[in-house]
C-alpha cells in the first residue's frame, strides 16, 4: 500500500504515522518524494491499516497497489525514476552508455579500454571478474584482482564501474568496488542473491534471465526493492527463441512495455542480444529511438583475443564511432525527454 | 550461377551467351542492370556452363553462388534494391509508409482512411478483402467488393494499394486491383501460393511467419524470385515466442540480418508485431532506427469499431502525429541512407 | 448449437426441425448419431432457434456451445470418435500406424515399403508426391505419377495410402488416391485449402503448424468440420522451440490435453518431431503410453539414400523391429481402451 | 582425459600413475569401477600426460575426451550409471517415484503424505522447505523446521528425502536432513551454489532450466562433477515454449537424448511440465515408456488448500490409482532394463 503526506505534514504527523503502520506490525518498504513524500508499506491488514491512516493528521491520500510488481510499478510511482549511479544517474536527463570488455583480462587492457570509453562519451566502464560460463573448465575471471584494476582504470578516466556478482557471500567485495553491481541473465532469478543484494547500498543493473517474461523481470526486481535496494536498472538484453542468426533474439518491445509497467529506467545491452558486432550499431540505434535510457556495449582493445565473447565484441575504434552514430539519435532523445517529468530515486 | 556481361557487350554477344544457357538446358531466372547486365541463371552443370560462359566475348565475369537463398541473396547482388511499387518504389531513396485499416469494411472507412493517411505522408493504402481467420465463423473478408473499393479510395488520394491474397485462384483477381499483393504470415509457407505469385506480374509483400527463421524467410523470397517475381518486400512482423505481454516479439534483429544477406528491401510491421497500439509509436521509431526501408501500420477511422485487430490499431489522428513524430528519424535515416548506393530492380 | 433428438424421434419430427433450421436462415454443419441422432448447427440467432426447437416434437434436448471449435469440441460430443479411414478406423478400437518413406521416389521404393510396414502391421502407407521443400531448387516431389504408384504398392499389400496436398487445385486428384489426405505442418493454417478440403469426401490428417498453439490445431480442425469434412485425425509433429537436440519439440503433452478438448484422434509423428532415427523407438513408445490412436512413421528400403529427411527416416528392418517392441504397449493401451465407449462418426 | 588401469594393476602401479598426474598439475576428478578402474582427469597438457601414462605399467588404455560435459558424457562412461541415494538407487534396476507437497506445511501434512506415498510404493518425500517465489510477498517456506518434519514423516514411513537448495550458505544445512539434494530450474545455473554443491556429500536432483538447451543441463552437471559431486541426477520438468495449455512443454525427447549422451539417469516431473494434475497420468505414463528412471510427483493430502501449485497437484489418493496404472508400464521398463548393463557409481 502507498501513503502519500500533506507537502506540509510535520515531522511529528509523519512520525506519528509510521508508529501507527509498525503497531499494525507493517514495514516502510520503500519511499520518494516529489513535493509530496510518498511511503511504500507492506503490512498483514492493509485495508484496516489504510483505513485508519487516512484519518490522521498529514496524510493526504493512500491507496492498496494491486500490481504484483508493488513498489516496482508504475502504480506506486507514476513518474520514471532516476537512479544515482556514482556521480551519474540513470534514467534521468542524460542518456547514459557502459563500454567495456566482457572480462577483466590486465591492467593494461582495462586502462586502454577505459581510457577509450570515456573519450568516446561512456559513464561507466564495464568488465567482469567474476564470470558465469557454462563449463567449468572455462575461465571463472580474477576475481578480486580483475575489481581492482577495474576500479583503478575507471577512476583514472573518470568513470563508474558496473560489474556482476554471482554469489552472496561476494557481494560486499563487488558492492565495495561497484558503483552499479550487476546481475546477470542467469541470476535473474537466484532469490537469495537478490535478496542478499537488496542491502548492500548500491544499485543494481538486473538482467532479464533468457527465458524470463517482463513481468518476471519486473518481480525480481521487486524482490531488490522489497530487500532495501536504493535503485534498480533493468536490462533487456535478448531472450531465447527458435531463431538462431542471432544469439538471442533482442526483444526491443520490453523498452516501452517496461515504461508503462514500472518507474525504473531500461537499458539495452546489444552485444549479448545480437552475438555478432556487425549488428551491434542497428540495435544500439533502435534502442535509442524505443526510448532506453541507455546502453551496455562490449568493447575490448583487441577483441579477437577477447578470453570471452569475442564474436560480439567491438573495437575501441568502432565503439568510437558507434557513439558518434549514435549522437543525433540520443539527441532526438533528448528533445523527447526534455518534455516529460522525471523524479530523483529518494 | 550468375554472369556478368562487359558494359559494352553487344546484343549479338549477350545472345549468343542466352543461346548457350539454354542449349545446356539453363534458364535465366532474373537479371539487374548496374552500368553492367548481370544474369541470375539455373543450369544443371554450373560449373561446365560458368567456364564455358567465362571463354565468350562480352563476358566480364561469373561466379557459382553458394547462398541457398541464390538470387535474393547479397552474393548475387551487393546493392540493395529498390523495389518499384506503383509509382513509388520500396528500398529506393523514401522511407515508404503503408496505412489502412486490417480489413476492409465499407466505401466510407476506406475513403476516410485513405484521405486521412495520405495526407499524414503514406504512400500506399492497406486493408484486406481476403482476410485469414483462426475460426471458421469470423468475418471473412468482403472479396473483390473491398478490393474495389479500396482501389477507388487509394486513387482518389494517389496511393497505392497493398493487400492480402490468399489462394492461388485469386492471384489474378488481387493482382489486378493491387499494387504490391501480400502475401499473410500463415501462408509464408505455403509453396503453392508463392509459385502461383512469381509470374503475377507485381511486386510481393511477403510477411514473415510467426515461427520462420530469417534464413526460412528468404528461402521464400527466393521461391518468389525463382517463379519470375520482379521483386519482393520482406516483412519483419514479429515471431511467436513465450513471451505474452506483446501478441508477438518484434525481431527487431531481422532488419539488420537480413540487410546483410538480402538485397531486398524489408519493412516492419509494428501493429501486428505489438498487438497493442500504444507500443506502437516505439516500435515504429525503432524500426525506421534499425535501418527499415519502411513500415506497415493499422489505422482506422474508428479503431474500437474496427472489425478485426481491434486492440493494435490506431485511430487516423493518432496515425498522423506518429508521422509527425517519425520524421526527424526518418531525415536522419535518409541522411545516412544518401551515402549508399542503391539500384532500381530490374 | 446442439439439437439432440429422442431415439424415437420420427422422420416427420426431424425434418421439422430441419425446415425450422433452415427458416432461421441456419444450417446443419455436422451431424452425429449414439442411440440419439445429434445436430450441429450455426444459425444467426441461436438462442432464439434454441428455444423454439426444444418446443418441437420429438426434441429432446439442446444447447448453446460455448468452445471456439464447435464441433470439433467435447461439449458437442464427449465421446471420442473413431475416424473411418479406407477400410480400417483411427481412433476407434485398433491402434493405428501409418508407415513408408518421405517422398515417393520409385515403383521399386514404394513396393519395398509397402510389402514390409503391411508384413510389420501397418494399416496405412505414407509417401509424398507433392512435398513442400524449403528450397525452390529441392526435389518437389513425382505429383500424379507418384500417387499412381502409391495407390498400387498400397492395393497389393492390402494398405491403405495417406499422402499430403499442398494446392486447393489439387484436392480432387489426391483425394482420388488418397483413404486420408494430409495438410501439412507449414498449410495448417492455409484457411483456403482448408475449405478446399472440407467437401472432398475423404478424412484429413491435419499436422500441428511449427508454432501452433492446440487450441489453434482445433480451430483448424473446426475449418474443415464446418466446411464438411467427414472426419479429422489430429497430428503432434513437434512444435518449434530453441532446443536444438532435435529437430522440433515433441509435446507430448498435446496427446492428452487434445483428448480433453476434441472427440477426434490424436497421433503422432516421432519421426518429424525428432528428426533423428535413434529417438524414433522411446518417442513411439511415450505417444503410445501417452495416449495416442496412432503413429506416423518414416521407413525407407534404403533410408541414407532417400531423397529426404534422410536423417530421421528407419531402415524397413528397424521399423519391423520397433513395431515388436510396440506390441506389449499397444496391448496394454487396448486393456485400457477397452474401458472407455469410443462412437464412429456419422 | 581417461586412463584405465589393467584389472590385475597392482595398489603400487595405481599409486605411481597417480604421482605422474600429480607431478603434471593435473588432478583425478572422478572415478569409476567396473572389473577395471577408470579415472576422469583434468590436466594443463593432457596430450602429453597421456603420452607418458600410457607407458606406465598397469595402464590399459587412455583417451582424450572431446566431449564438453567431459566426466558426464558417454564418452567417458559409456554404461548407464545408478546414483545411490539413501539406501535406493537412481537410474538402477528399480524404477523411482518421488512423491510430496511442493511445499512442506506441517508435521500433519508431511505425516499423512509420507505414509501415502510409501504405502503406494513411492522411495522419497518430496517437499520443499526453501522455496523459489516469483513474487517476494508470497509464502518462502518454512526453512530449517520444514526440513526436520520432513526428515522425520519420511523415516517414519522408510522413505528417503529430496529437497531444494537455493543458497550456498544452506547447503551444509540441507545436505544434512537430505538424501538427494534439489537443484531447482531457477537455479541451474547458478554456478556458485553449483560449485558449493559439488564436495557436500550427498546427490544431487538437477532440474532443466526452464530455457536450459539439454547440452546445457550436461554442462550443469559437468560443474557438479568438477566440483567433486558422487552422483547427479537429471530432470527433465518442461520448457518455455509459447505453448499456453501447459505450464511448460515436457520436452519427452529429453530423455532420449540423454540417454545417448550421458551416463546419469534421467528422471521427469509431470506436475511442473503440464501444470495441470488431469494431465499428470498420461505424461507419467510417457515418461516410463520413454526410458526414464523415475518420477518426482507432486502429491498433497488436501491439494486445493496447498500454499503452492495447487492446480497441478494430485490428492493422496489419485497418487494411489497413478502408481497402480503405472505398474504394467514399469514391468515393461524392467524387462527392457534387464537386458542392459548398469554400473553402480564410485
Amino acid at each position: 500500500m502507498k501513503i502519500s503526506f500533506e507537502s506540509r505534514a510535520t515531522q511529528q504527523q509523519q512520525a506519528a504515522v509510521q508508529n501507527l503502520i509498525e503497531q499494525r506490525g507493517g514495514r516502510i518498504v520503500t519511499e520518494y518524494s516529489e513535493e509530496q513524500r510518498h511511503l511504500g508499506i507492506i503490512a498483514p491488514q492493509e485495508a484496516e491499516l489504510l483505513d485508519a491512516a487516512l484519518l490522521m493528521p498529514g496524510v493526504a491520500a493512500g491507496q492498496l497497489i494491486k500490481a504484483a510488481a508493488r513498489f516496482a510499478s508504475t502504480e506506486f510511482k507514476s513518474t520514471p525514476s532516476a537512479v544515482p549511479v556514482g556521480s551519474d544517474a540513470i534514467g534521468g536527463d542524460a542518456f547514459v552508455v557502459m563500454a567495456g570488455p566482457c572480462s577483466v583480462e590486465s591492467t593494461e587492457q582495462m586502462r586502454l579500454s577505459a581510457e577509450a570509453v570515456a573519450g568516446a562519451g561512456a559513464k561507466l566502464l564495464r568488465g567482469g571478474a567474476f564470470k558465469p560460463r557454462t563449463s567449468p573448465y572455462d575461465f571463472q575471471g580474477m576475481g578480486e584482482a580483475g575489481l581492482l584494476i577495474m576500479r583503478e582504470a575507471a577512476d583514472e578516466f573518470g568513470l563508474g564501474v558496473v560489474t556482476e556478482v554471482m554469489a552472496a557471500e561476494d557481494v560486499a567485495l563487488v558492492a565495495a568496488y561497484a558503483d552499479l553491481v550487476q546481475v546477470g541473465a542467469r541470476n535473474m532469478q537466484n532469490f537469495s542473491l537478490l535478496k542478499a543484494l537488496g542491502p548492500c547500498g548500491k544499485p543494481i543493473l538486473l538482467k532479464r534471465g533468457l527465458s524470463a517474461s517482463i513481468q518476471e523481470l519486473l518481480m525480481a526486481a521487486e524482490y531488490l526493492v522489497a530487500h532495501g535496494s536504493p535503485g534498480v536498472v533493468l536490462c533487456e538484453r535478448g531472450i531465447r527463441t527458435f531463431e538462431t542468426a542471432t544469439r538471442n533474439t533482442c526483444d526491443i518491445s520490453a523498452v516501452p512495455v517496461l515504461a508503462e509497467r514500472t518507474h525504473f529506467p531500461v537499458v539495452v545491452d546489444p552485444s549479448h542480444a545480437a552475438g555478432k558486432r556487425s549488428l551491434v550499431p542497428a540495435l544500439s540505434k533502435a534502442a535509442v529511438a524505443a526510448g532506453a535510457a541507455g546502453l551496455i556495449i562490449e568493447a575490448h582493445p583487441d577483441p579477437d583475443r577477447s578470453v570471452s565473447d569475442a564474436a560480439q565484441t567491438l573495437s575501441l575504434e568502432t565503439f568510437g564511432s558507434l557513439m558518434k552514430v549514435l549522437e543525433p539519435y540520443v539527441r532526438l532523445r533528448d528533445e523527447e525527454r526534455a518534455q516529460m517529468g522525471v523524479a530523483t530515486l529518494a
